[in-house]
């Protein structure tokens, strides 16, 4: 039997240590084709490239993933996916899977989350998706306990299936090294971000700010994904793009809209 | 009585007819700030900017609108309306509106959409917010049917607030001035992007693409709004941002998560 096909993007770039430990999780599982952006696309949200060009280079992994096809883009992480599908590809892919990212993109931050826009636009396009996010902004974190949660889960999206409409926001807590809990289904934690803007003038006397905040959470579920992770388990938040709010049609329909 | 105060942002630049427009339709409903960003940002999506450092400048408007407060920024949609809430305005908003979006947000473009970035960003810091888009990509774009459209949905707004968790998504129908039929509450349809990448080469003899591609609607509901525009009618979707896909619950809960 023809091995599965997985697609593999980020939004930390195609050298980030978290799309090298997200390969090395599947590779013995499916045949893996690697479009990655080629420098940190981080907050990126949904973009798409549509006023410039785009380049596609063939790159070579390193060592043990030498013989992983794999390709960097100057785009962003929804271009990759595209890029990818449209113009890499021969076949389409069973899978596609984003990250691991370096930083949460639990609650509110799927919605900035250039992980999860790979994974939606895989999603739109009719394919399994997950994003994968681990909760340590650093560099050099642990990526140990992420190898069995990104097994498990990309087992059963094989095996199963995705519900139409749906992509996978999987996020997974910070340890040392040690095993997490488990893994929990999850709705979104509601939440916002409190900005601050860090004002700053410019040797030539120039303001401009740096944009940083403190995270709210506006949320005691405890079957949210923010109370999951708290409590150490990995959150999957079953996540749609038919952003159609039903609970409000009565409402807005109440409105007098005759003109 | 105080009058109550609108944000107003957008993706085509503080430069662009559609926000003139918008400003022009309510500027007499209620005090108005203006704050966009100082270049077109079409396909930003719901990006912001977290690896540099933003600039603000107070600008002046042409003419009619010169006695408007406004600002443009280096940022993304989002930014311009983070910006606003914590660094510019000295009290809440009111109400958020963006656009008018040259060319269509409507169906799947809504996560692509820099227009409506800019209102859901409003919407998750818990303010009432609308998108404006028409249906005409075209700079000199014809909007004397949005301006009934605009003020009819910004009174209810102001009037009855929104539901909570929800922004509104309107897209008007391109006419030659004609009003529009009507205004309908819809659904986002289903529909996706067949991409097609127009493969050049630089002068160098370096190979890079431009995106392009054609828009397939996957969803013959009456009750879209899809459907709603090629009858003529204005397109009025409640927009949410907790993208939690509750029926795909059950489907996901079946998985063997065991690790």
């Amino acid at each position: 039997m023809k091995k599965p096909l997985i697609l593999i993007c980020n939004d930390d770039g195609i050298t980030a240590p978290g799309i090298l430990n997200l390969i090395e999780s599947v590779k013995d599982l499916a045949e893996v084709v690697v479009v990655a952006p080629d420098s940190p696309q981080s907050g990126m949200g949904h973009a798409i490239t549509i006023d410039s060009t785009l380049e596609v280079n063939k790159v070579q992994l390193d060592s043990s993933l030498s013989h992983i096809e794999a390709y960097s883009t100057s785009g962003t992480p929804a271009d990759c996916v595209k890029l990818a599908l449209h113009e890499i590809l021969d076949r389409k892919p069973d899978l596609c899977i984003s990250g691991i990212n370096h930083g949460a993109n639990s609650s509110i931050n799927v919605i900035y989350s250039g992980t999860m826009s790979a994974a939606i636009e895989a999603g739109v396009e009719g394919i399994p998706a997950i994003g994968f996010s681990l909760l340590d902004f650093s560099w050099n974190a642990n990526f140990s306990a992420c190898h069995a949660v990104v097994q498990t889960l990309v087992s059963e999206a094989l095996e199963k299936g995705m519900p139409e409409g749906t992509v996978l926001n999987v996020n997974i807590p910070k340890t040392d090294g040690a095993p997490v809990k488990g893994i929990k289904v999850c709705r979104q934690a509601r939440a916002n971000w409190k900005e601050k803007f860090d004002k700053r003038v410019s040797p030539s006397g120039k303001e401009y700010y740096w944009l940083t905040g403190d995270f709210v959470l506006l949320d005691q579920g405890e079957d949210t994904d923010i109370a999951a992770l708290e409590a150490g388990y990995v959150s999957v938040v079953p996540t749609q793009f038919d952003l159609t709010a039903h609970h409000s049609m009565t409402h807005i329909n109440s409105w007098d809209l005759k003109i």
